[in-house]
């Protein structure tokens, strides 16, 4: 084992968002989990509860952060990792007990995601907003390079799952005039549900079903608009419907415009190329993205397509890596001052 | 075993179409497959390709349909269920060798839905135009009491099965006014792509994965256009997507539209139920339906949700079944005077 | 709506279980389903827990069972489908509260099957063993006549499905003399874990997975020795061990046994035809069965092979077929003097 | 890109084997792929048809294996991945050819495992024996140090991957005296079949099944033999039946033998735990292993639970990691002088 000089701490380390960044940290050649919180499972080993990840770890779950661990690296992070409502009280809790000023938050949940208070309020009724940490924390979206140049502590919410394979399918149009509404129909794989057991993911009702959840009421839709930003947010309509597939893991967006001008089929594709032509993670396809393409990866995969001025456009994101603890993490290395991609170019498993 | 009183022939009966109508077939009080063709398998034993119905039928299959045999009946069609571009010449040789005037014919394949000459060569161009029988042919979809009254033989081509569950969300929306374009966002399941293996069909590859094929260019998308007819095919445009779910079966549509003046959601839902109220197979749901609920079923579960001028329907069936070999034999009970849910009242599986 | 002559109340209708009976019935020219119970959902439609049911029933769930319903029935039943450890106090309420004399009593779970007193209390510690009940309860398969003749109301364990599978695979067996242990490995979907979620059913850690449990440890070991009798039980020693599938229906067996002379293939097969011959759902095949041919039926598909002396034998059933509510119904025309194979004809869905 | 020491040639690129060695080698630090052969691919982007491998490779299929090209590394190898009755022509033309002496050969189909003539030729009958190959080649399971210490160049037959999973359940028992038959148990995904779509392999029959093939008639099962060798081969018959999950990739295999005396369960685990101690690859469990912890692994999950005289071991892999191409990996580590972990020690996705 080399020594590694990025030390990360995660707190709410038994769901699925913190085993996938356990395994996508063992694989990463600068950064590791020096420690990883549960309330539930103080003591146990990490891979008793991540059972894929025997052999590879001999962490074991604590009860809270040790500040003096995480200074013993170069550069270091807190990753949140619970459910709705805790990450704020947390956040202050850490500050309180004296976190390095140079140690950086990164918060999966959407709790700090929201800007507007109304809109906050409207979606995260049970997370009181909280002015100053809403302020700072900025939205995490590696292609947008929304915290490169900042210094000190970077304060950072990581984007939903299904907000991301939505908002990277939708951002090149942005510049274009659009007429009526934009259609996102979403389908998404179980894991985003997490590992709490409950009635609508038993596996013998789920196995064999598909169906759609919180129509037109899903809290990535604010997220959306929020990203698209104005002209989007401010003159057009969203319709935002997540659906379920029967799989664990995986996100296929299906995004539909009206141009106000006809876009040609390869001008429309070759924007799309030189919109993310920096983006390693960003793959333009020529026919239609699979989901076997990217599961496990933190790929996204895209194809436009054009009639007239109609525009479909299609991405798929694996909703654990891409669309949580993969971006999360390409989001770590940025704030590290790494190569974003460092760690994160596994392939799919693939069409086999 | 009773004697029935209404015969059919199926034409092309190693398919999976044919296979969910002798199922079908079985438990039907009244109507009885008497021959079943197949160029490939002639004098095999029926349940030797379609192994579940082994212990249920004696039947083998035969190179051409026994008109004597189907003239011992009191009533009797012929299904044609073969592979596009074969219907009309089976047709015309039925015709020519002696068919009885009063045996009904039926062609689940594509081949003579399109009643435009420019949209059939352009979305069916294996397939020459046959001014004669296009006309001939009326589009059979019970809902909408295409060919009730009509006197003589029928001649009915059987709807597609991605049409029909986007025709049955969009139908009841036809006398309001919409702005855009009506986006259809379909998922099916694999056995729609038919018995023979191909790639795309490959287990190991399909297994796990989810994608969309034929993008803004699927057959079924004209279809729906000529079925919702005025005023929705003349001055509205259409966005229509499907996509492979990992299943054999059903299909489960998302269909957007926006209305030009609002639409409360119950008063939504209520104009669904008066649209719908003499239809045995349709359920108006208080939820988003379930591919579970429909599998194996005629049934075709539907929930429409509004915000502001913003209308969500959503539809699920079996493919197979309400759209296709169950559609059929509903065509079939109409046809021969029986009650059109006669047979057709099993209850899916279920969640479990 | 023909009147049925034959009436049956359920207990403990929110269940896999019931809701399976509960859509058999539907399909029975004979049988109806007039009461089930449910103490967590009094009042509510049948439908809205069993929600492929919709529009097939107008059914709601009662507190308990009404005794003049039931007698106004030619012939009538309880069935009891109750989690482990219920039965026994709910007969012995029922007959306390006058159940008519003539009223069969079938009970769907494990705790009357077990007769070895010291047996039942080492697999069922739950379960205080009641002499008089444990005697009465006759072990409902039909294949085995086990009941047939017997007067006044019959008391009904039905067997369970895992052990279902295993003893019609190894019965045609029993005259043999074999070596060594017979192993049976069996493969089971997930519905046989009942409804209630819990870890190991949800489906994001189930979906994609396979693996084995309670090895060496399972209910249905002892159900399966009690079931094959002498001279299975005295001289041989079996090992069993149940896996779970990625499936939500559908038990597969393979039995392997070594006998003490070889026997021909097409003898064994014979042998099985011969021993089942007046079965109506067993189906000898001619290969290895598939679950695609059995889901959603009262088969068994079976295929027998041999080697020497080695012979493995497969089965194919529905766990809540002819695992559970399939069987008991099939038990329920036996007791209502019903051909036995009434209302239970349906084919698989098939491959597809 | 470092540059890489050790170079591979691939014959035969276009299957999932290949596939899933490509994916391998680019996360190995000292192994790259350097030339990738398919006759019927000349000139494609091998991610044109492994498609999940766009964006992380360049090269093209090539018509056959540029022998400079090779020479260019420090250390090399050819690796065949060509389907049954190929592999030994490929082997005399590359000699023939010129391939350096020090260029290691490894073959994955199973042509050259055999090393009995008679039972090759029952198993292989369209594979001529090859006396001098047959001899040459090694069976190449790490576990058991088979061609360590050799020099020169190493002729490697790599293990089949049911072969695989049966020998690593097996072999820690085989100073232990048995009675009776062992039995074989075996569950694979679908992506062994091979990249080549046909009828068993397509999705709508295949999903939702679970069947047996090739019962008792298995290539894989006198290759088990062959490697558990004496005792087990002389005095002891084995059952082996392969069966078919509807998952792509996995193998999980359940083993059941009677040894002569009673083993406790503790003495058993430390004796596997023990008979593996040096195995990077080998994680023995405390419960049943889960194919979701093995799934894109080159891992073997082992448990194994006694009854008295009893003994059943489960072991689970990735078909096309440990039971192909990790194994594969493994191999050409250890010929190249590696560690034999290197590049291999991936985590699976896990439940999720």
């Amino acid at each position: 084992m080399t020594e590694k000089s990025c030390g990360i701490a995660i707190i709410g380390g038994s769901g699925y968002g913190a085993g996938e960044l356990l395994r996508l940290a063992l694989g990463h050649p600068s950064v590791e989990v020096c420690c990883v919180t549960s309330r539930s499972h103080i003591g146990k080993k990490v891979s008793s509860i991540h059972t894929h990840l025997l052999g590879l770890t001999e962490l074991s779950f604590c009860e809270s952060v040790d500040l003096r661990q995480l200074t013993s690296y170069k550069k270091s992070a807190v990753v949140l990792a619970m459910p709705s409502g805790h990450a704020i009280p947390a956040i202050k809790e850490l500050i309180a007990a004296g976190l390095p000023d140079n140690t950086h938050i990164i918060d999966l949940s959407g709790d700090l995601r929201l800007k507007d208070p109304g809109t906050h309020a409207a979606f995260y009724p049970e997370v009181p907003f909280d002015s100053d940490l809403h302020r700072r924390f900025v939205y995490g979206m590696p292609e947008f390079h929304s915290f490169r140049g900042m210094q000190g502590r970077l304060f950072i919410t990581n984007p939903g799952c299904l907000a991301t394979a939505s908002i990277l399918a939708l951002a090149p149009l942005r510049d274009l005039a659009t007429t009526g509404s934009v259609v996102i129909d979403a389908k998404t794989g179980t894991s985003g549900a997490g590992r709490e057991p409950q009635p609508s993911m038993h596996h013998p009702g789920r196995s064999g079903d598909f169906t759609a959840y919180k129509v037109l009421q899903h809290r990535h839709e604010p997220e959306i608009l929020q990203a698209l930003g104005s002209p989007f947010s401010s003159n057009f309509t969203c319709m935002f419907v997540p659906h379920l597939l029967p799989l664990s893991r995986g996100i296929f967006v299906t995004a539909y415009v009206a141009l106000q001008t006809e876009q040609q089929a390869t001008a429309l594709r070759d924007s799309y190329a030189k919109f993310y032509q920096n983006c390693p993670f960003i793959r333009i396809r020529h026919s239609a993205p699979r989901l076997v393409d990217v599961v496990g990866t933190n790929f996204c995969d895209i194809h436009a397509v054009s009639r007239g001025v109609q525009v479909v456009v299609m991405t798929a994101i694996d909703n654990l890596g891409k669309g949580m603890a993969g971006q999360a993490l390409q989001n770590l290395n940025i704030a590290f001052g790494l190569p974003e991609e460092t760690g994160l170019q596994q392939a799919a498993l693939g069409p086999v």
